[in-house]
């Protein structure tokens, strides 16, 4: 935050607009947007152009890309920094840090939108000092990034959670809006799954909607999976439908609670409370995240 | 394995004996047993005296604890190396740490015995090399230990993953054993579930008995969402029930790939069938992950 701090560089790659900052810390000192288009290749060429024209007007010490997925992120693989699968249309096999980072010599980090994001919430918002920490989205789609120790989580892949599997309210008979999985997370409780339950946009219902208890079950399902597996000191619940209805946040805590049945210590509808929060980072999570990767290159 | 390695000394405390041994490597230099009582204070005085004895004989340069659990392995909290809430008879708050490691100037590790064994997988067996990898036992219950970067990963609690819920087969009205959940994880698909099920004991099951469909259903729900979280290098399953029906993993395999739906990269049938393996350890998966911890604490 002051001028002492490195001046770095991020860019925030969404389905529907990219942002390119270079900031100190997080505070921004020069910004751009432009559409996410359908040609990847003008996408991209337009974001390195940016980026190198930044460079040169004043160099930053480091780039940190934050990019919607699924992304391939094995240094090992040939397709490391890629877009993989996406529906997105063109962008499949798109060289994201090929194309952004090829022509800088900068330590560079890339990783999906939401680890950006849950790093961020680790670095400056809700998860500071949490060694185990979370950062669920709840917006058009679901999906989580996992944070250990200061690190992004990923096996041979980045966290997919939107499409596990939960259980279904008894009687439910919405067959879910997944292409692949139909009744997935994402499938059920995403934006387009609610507005096809509803009849609706998410952002239209009340907060009595019946939907909001069917849709906090099913997250409460995957988190109660969650807690049971990684036992997070933080989850933080962010995205458009995540933070849009405030009566969604009270009902999940009460349905993992219910979930969990007291079994797990340190796991009380009170303790959830403290463990299952919203964003302490406003609507700049995205770029928070590339400035957040960018500081973990430089660290590195 | 070699002369030159130092000595190093393990416990496996389990639910019905208990274990102790000097080893190099997992090359075992004295080993003696006892039977788990119902008091942890005689218990684990007969562990401490050994070990004491041990280390006056030829001092050890670390000792590992693989203990049943619940654990408290917060190492800020007041209980830190103490059973928490255990149905055990007694065991509620046993101070295994204190007790076995108070009077031994050595580095100790405890963790739970399934998070040693998953270490043991990781040092000698299945799981060597594996960034990411997890050891799920199925047997009288079911526990899972994860271990990310040669370190097992705890939030604020261990994993208890035999106690996350899982999507029921269709018609299956089984309400499950576990006096907490009913129908989670260990409730439905551990040995006294199966025995539930199907009125007899899981060994005295054929191969073609229905009831394995179900259990293979059940671990690969939970399997699938820890693959979509986690992504896992491999994932171990071991137990007498784990290990003790062959036809019981290509049936994990196949429930696996049937949910994960063909979503995730890399996680086709035939991958599956080289993430999901039995373990590369034998029938001393207790003792290695004692030993695995021990050396765990000598490189810290």
């Amino acid at each position: 935050m002051t001028a002492a701090e490195p001046l770095i560089a991020g860019v925030e790659l969404g389905g529907t607009k990219c942002i390119a900052v270079t900031a100190r810390g997080r505070e921004i000192a020069s910004r751009a947007q432009w559409p996410t288009g359908d040609d990847p290749a003008a996408t991209l060429a337009t974001l390195a152009d940016w980026l190198t024209a930044a460079h040169t007007a004043e160099p930053f010490a480091a780039l940190g890309i934050a990019s919607f997925g699924p992304l391939c992120l094995d240094p090992a693989s040939a397709d490391y920094g890629r877009i993989v699968n996406t529906p997105k249309p063109g962008w499949s096999g798109a060289d994201v840090l090929g194309v952004l980072a090829g022509d800088l010599d900068v330590p560079v980090a890339i990783d999906t939108d939401v680890a950006g994001a849950a790093l961020a919430e680790g670095r400056w918002g809700a998860s500071q000092g949490c060694p185990v920490h979370v950062y669920l989205t709840i917006g058009t789609g679901i999906g989580g990034g996992i944070v250990v120790d200061g690190k992004p989580l990923h096996g041979t892949f980045h966290p997919e959670m939107g499409h596990v599997r939960v259980r279904r309210a008894a009687g439910d008979a919405f067959t879910g809006v997944c292409p692949i999985h139909g009744d997935c997370l994402e499938g059920l409780a995403a934006g387009p799954a609610i507005a096809a339950r509803a009849g609706q946009p998410a952002e239209a219902l009340g907060s009595d909607d019946p939907v909001w208890a069917l849709v906090a079950g099913e997250v409460a399902d995957c988190l109660a999976s969650l807690i049971l597996t990684l036992a997070p000191h933080r989850i933080v619940i962010g995205g458009g439908v995540g933070q849009g209805q405030p009566a969604l946040l009270p009902l999940i805590h009460q349905a993992a609670a219910r979930l969990l049945g007291g079994y797990l210590p340190g796991h009380s509808l009170a303790a959830l409370k403290r463990v299952i929060v919203q964003p302490g980072l406003g609507g700049d999570a995205g770029v928070c995240g590339a400035l957040a990767l960018a500081l973990t290159a430089l660290e590195r």
